[in-house]
């Protein structure tokens, strides 16, 4: 491989002679070699150029930037958004805990490409612009990772996240009105109970994924707010006045979503609460989607030997072994992402945790693992939507069956015969395998004519919607 | 010991002579020896005294009750408010997931308690209540354990932790005024950076508890609906019209606090996303306050050989072989805190993803370490403040040692030599153990007028607040 | 209250007249009032008196204590040990970290009472023994507090998880055996699979108790290692020399355990990895016990609209509102336990992760959830095996009709007919609601004699125990 | 792109025509775009290419498949282990939970690639080889797809974590003896503490991590247990009689690791209580890394204003906005795999709490999990030795600054004078800025030459090694 000589205050660095990154990226591709490589999200990337785009632009419009510079880095930063320099960003995740190398990498690389752009090259010692003076002016990593932390999780929970779970919660309300007039058998400690409607049942599904909307919205609102301008320790040092909200509001206006300034610059460096809340709020998301997925494979389970109330798409051959067996896989990828959901969660707490006087240092571990928090779940939602939960079915002969059999059917003789004489009828039918109809004559409670008035499924779910 | 002959609908049961519970209680006290006895939390029964009363008042204002059934309810409710009855409620957490003979075992106290306070007998066959007919009317242990778990949280946050977190905050937001003009050293990734004011530091954490309380009260907008009218599994059987509104007013009424029945019964059974959500707010909380703790902590360290920059409360000797020492035990008691909300949060959410169909079955368990969580915090905050943080003072010398040796008053250069010119300057005064005065002289990059212009620490913090 | 003073090296402390314990005690009472009052565990209690006694007789062998003293001083530890003095240790465990109160309390205690034994009086000024010269000789609270914890959890373990755990795995591998013939359907995906018998599954389940077993005692081999001797920074100071070993050996004797020194007290004192390994190895069995309980529940689900081939014990009414309900209170109990467990292991990991130099002061946290976990982890298998898995009994009717509907006993087939023909027969058979045989038959495949011949669910259980 | 037309039992798919993977395979990688392509760990892939050429020669030597047929799955299963089959295996982690189509996935591409290797072509209609009655022969996906999780993990975890964690700890050893004789201020509470040499600090470390690789080692006994054999649900129906054993003992062979087959393998496909317990193991190392991580960079923190006691190698420029900063990046890294590792434990815990009958339905994230975790933690600990541990150098001027200024060597005079006088010279020390030396002599409580004789810090390291 060829190589060019690149420096930075520690000395020089051999670099790749065709890559834009400087000595700096090239140290920590070195000095960190864990995991697979290039693991830094690339939503972190591309952040970074909305950042970078915005700060160039406030710079120049305070008056310490020159129009041409900041033309210069505003072009790379487009380019990056393109995803066409997605090779020029080598770094890990398990760098520095301030994600230093990488806001150098984003440096080195609008500088370098803007030099070429500009009709440079690579090899020469002079660049246009400086990645630090130029490119990083009135920043610091330690206000810019967390900026393009906030960036990346608002698009991708916007994005990706809250579409996917849209999508799924109105699916499920439209089974949910579909279903609304068939009875069936209640279940609860997982045994047979009152009845309510099949569409009742997925009322619930929905109502907790509604729920779990607003709280992702709820924790929307502090993931807007941006750390930029805080600089180093949260002072802005270095940066002119009035920068803080005026770069805040270009990279509300480049992306298109509402972010602000930061009311604390200090807790916004030094703190990643904004970061655990949202994380909180998709493993809340998480932990409704496990409860909604593990009933559609029970009520679906069977064919012959299992629950079968809905029948759910085939989608692929279920088994190598097992001719003709059909599985409830999407269900099972969905609680499979539910339980990264969880564990990723305390993962993030912990890094939140763990921040020391100005500065929290475990932002990549944080950033990485809620933005595959955010994006499983936005994908598995739709995955789970398209290729299962708009095709449920129900199964009416099953849940008739099972309907017909149920002993707490019993319960809505309680107003008229007391919980005591109910419960006598109920026992007997099942010692003797008999219907309660037949159990509650023969104990003489009441007659067939009363059971047949009392005992009417269909009115029996009707109290509530 | 002396027993009297109870019985269930399963047969009779031998229940100590004294005692006011009944059968149910007992089956469960003996199939239960799970951990320490009566471990159920004393929050939920007296939840569960709240919302009996409000039952018995929904049900006699809908006219399936009598106004005499109505008051006894009513006054042995109250009674159990007064805490006098604390020992009649034996079970522990570990029983049923549904809490079910928790609330039988209130059932059974209400009945009976009210049969003496009637002028009857424990020993009577026939008591003046029926612990089902009449207790529980309208109601059933799938929804009336959630109510609980919802009526004691909420009680739990606003009376213990949002007080003792917002005293915190107030001491902190305090603190931050009273240091807003003393200089020190900031660190960053623990080593030394550029300066901020000791109340900037302070106002960071101010922040932190102040977004800690808007998420929680976030939860708690969620936690404020009630399951009650929902009974078995979410349709409302066995209600009279307009109960579930009428009894959450009611409670509203009791407990002064705005509940309101909750719009989908089958989630409010089937899920406790809320529970899960408030428990996800408390651990966001804990995770801030580790940070706030460690760092008070590490800022206090020393005496001697540490960072010293601030003196805290000495409050008790600190070591029985080191004689004259001191520790930093109301963070550790806090950090300590954290840690067992951060692994709540954990058992809340495993126990919130394993609901089934129409009830989940982990309802004694997250309502025990979400009371847990609250309590904790809550306590802990009001400790912390009193015992350490409103008495936290600066080490106004060891803070100018630090600020004055600083090498990172030299990022004020930035602007004026660069980046790369201020890193030298760095780099010899940090090898040569020399000031940076000296090295910027000796390296010819400025004169000694000019660094007393442009290196001012108390110029370097005043971006921002 | 009467009071009396008490002092210690920062002063005056009135303390309640009766109690035994001192100014130290008294202190970290007043400035620790978080959750409920005398929460650290009993079981750290009682190890302290152990080792008490155990390091009187070591500093008396090696003659730094005199025989009268050490008299005493066992004496007393002795008392503590028949758990007459219990409510002499008011303190929580949200204290220090290092636990130093705590070990104070029992230095105070041992030193009062044995004052008081000894025939002297509570407000006599000077005592016959001093907390910290005598009770507390070659001893700080750094070794002695995780001394306690290993203590206490040893015996926690061998006392209360082992043999709970132990009876439960014997319990189900007699059922395993008892079910060794009974063929039943098997279930992979909550599907329909090919046969396996009732004891094959329950043979399953005795193997991960089994394991879980296994990897208890693996970490007991760490659990054994004290670290008393340690003192204050793991050095030793202030021990007579061969204090660690022969202390450890009195201990040893003193609890009839297996106790050693730990080879190096630095690691003993600043990090808890043994009570990390620990509890990891109760959260590897709650795993398991998890998986099991489920099972139980779902297998046993039902009466009549569930999988239901198998009944468990009905031990107490099921529901509030249902009349003669009946369900799977204990497995729930035991789920609810597995939950908190996993719980516990993220605080005592959280806990664990947060030593710093020589030092962790998470010990109180950590060993209170570790003999948390131990405890309920033993109790609920107790509880769990003699009142449902003893009881649990094959229905066989269920078993029957399910094995003979399932679509997977197919799979005889593909040897015989290749895995694609075996495909097509299943899945016609479930299109149209048939045999498998009437569908083989149908499609040309094979003869009903070649059916009967190939497929013997008796026969597809075979080929491994 | 072009097609082919490739079927299942379901029908036919679209294949791309260039591609060796078949129906099922491309059916998995359109119903699954959940997050990115390609997730499923290239660990997996290359062990099922262990397993099926092992699963060849076993059938072969039992008499149930051809020598030529054999030939050709193990000649395609070697080129697999090559790595130049990578990019044939598209599918995602997120997929059906028993990794069925991966399992399909590579009797595809065995099948279709042995096809072309024996000069047919892609488009033929029938292969030499079926996917399923060939190289699938003998297993099923719930059998294959455990034991490739055994194969990959034990192979990563002899390769990757145990040299790195061996590594890392002999390195820390060999700093304890360089620095055995570097008398240090010890530091409990984050406070100054009696001394202790830098060699014993550096012991301790050593200590943990020699525990931690113990406990791997523990934990991989259980690992070397394959599922294999037991296909569909455990009883092994449609293997060879003595199948299971043979077809380990290949493994073992192929693999050159100690591999068995599993005692019972109904707890081998139910549960996956041995991945649990390894990732309880790495996540117990994870907690020990974790706090030498933060030591070291505690320990190096300054230059000048933290407690810099030690020298770490500087590798990169520290900050982007302050010059010449220099920070503990690889400490970071090394904290926030730790980090990660522990939030896995959860995910891995909850899958393996999840399993249902006969069947673990979780097994891709655990494995997922498991192998990074293994990874992450090998590779961290080689970076981190590398660039880190290898070159710590004490900082023997601030060493011993610390030493002499330490109040707390007051502890070596309580065998003298007793705790509390000796907390009488401290306390005045302190408090009047004072030496000790000075403040006992003023005390009266001993002569200046009794403080020489007593007070000596190189002597109070020496009880222990």
């Amino acid at each position: 491989m060829e190589y060019r000589l690149e420096h930075d205050t520690m000395g020089e660095v051999k670099v790749p002679a065709d890559k834009y990154w400087g000595a700096q990226t090239e140290r920590s591709r070195n000095n960190f070699k864990i995991g697979p490589e290039a693991s830094m999200p690339k939503e972190i990337i591309h952040a970074f150029a909305y950042l970078k785009k915005a700060a160039a632009l406030a710079n120049c419009d305070l008056g310490v930037l020159s129009a041409d510079k900041k033309d210069l880095i505003a072009k790379a930063c487009d380019e990056i958004l393109t995803g066409s320099l997605d090779d020029q960003f080598p770094l890990v995740i398990w760098q520095t805990g301030s994600g230093t190398q990488s806001n150098m990498n984003a440096n080195e690389v609008i500088a370098y490409r803007a030099h070429v752009m500009n009709g440079g090259n690579l090899a020469d010692e002079k660049k246009v612009l400086h990645p630090n003076d130029d490119v990083n002016k009135s920043q610091s990593s330690n206000d810019t990772f967390p900026t393009a932390m906030h960036i990346a999780t608002y698009k991708q929970v916007v994005e990706i996240t809250l579409p996917g779970l849209t999508l799924l919660r109105d699916t499920l309300s439209k089974k949910a009105a579909e279903f609304s007039t068939i009875v069936k058998t209640g279940r609860t400690h997982f045994m047979d109970a009152t009845p309510l409607t099949l569409g009742q049942e997925f009322s619930g599904y929905a109502q907790q994924i509604t729920n779990s909307i607003r709280a992702i919205n709820n924790a929307l609102e502090v993931v807007k707010e941006l750390a930029l301008g805080g600089t180093a320790v949260g002072t802005g040092l270095n940066t002119p006045k009035g920068y803080d909200v005026i770069v805040a509001k270009h990279i509300a206006d480049l992306t298109g979503l509402p972010f602000i300034t930061a009311p604390n610059k200090f807790e916004a460096l030094a703190a990643h609460d904004a970061m655990v809340e949202m994380s909180g709020a998709l493993k809340r998301a998480a932990v409704a989607l496990m409860k909604i997925a593990n009933d559609i494979r029970m009520l679906s389970s069977g064919p012959r030997c299992g629950i079968g109330e809905i029948i759910i798409p085939d989608n692929e051959p279920g088994s190598s072994i097992m001719p003709g067996k059909v599985n409830p896989t999407q269900p099972e990828a969905l609680t499979m992402v539910c339980a990264q959901v969880m564990g990723n969660d305390v993962t993030v707490s912990i890094g939140g945790s763990n921040g020391h006087f100005e500065l929290n240092v475990f932002k990549p571990v944080i950033a990485s693992n809620v933005l595959q928090s955010a994006r499983l779940i936005g994908d598995a939602c739709v995955s789970f939507t398209n290729n299962c939960a708009a095709g449920i079915l129900p199964n009416l002969p099953e849940i008739q069956k099972h309907l017909e059999n149920s002993l707490m059917l019993v319960t809505a003789l309680n107003p008229h015969i007391g919980y005591e004489n109910a419960a006598k009828i109920a026992k007997k039918a099942h010692k003797e395998n008999k219907t309660l109809r037949e159990a509650a004559i023969e104990l003489g409670l009441l007659t067939s004519e009363q059971f047949t008035e009392w005992v009417k499924p269909e009115e029996m779910v009707g109290s509530l919607k």
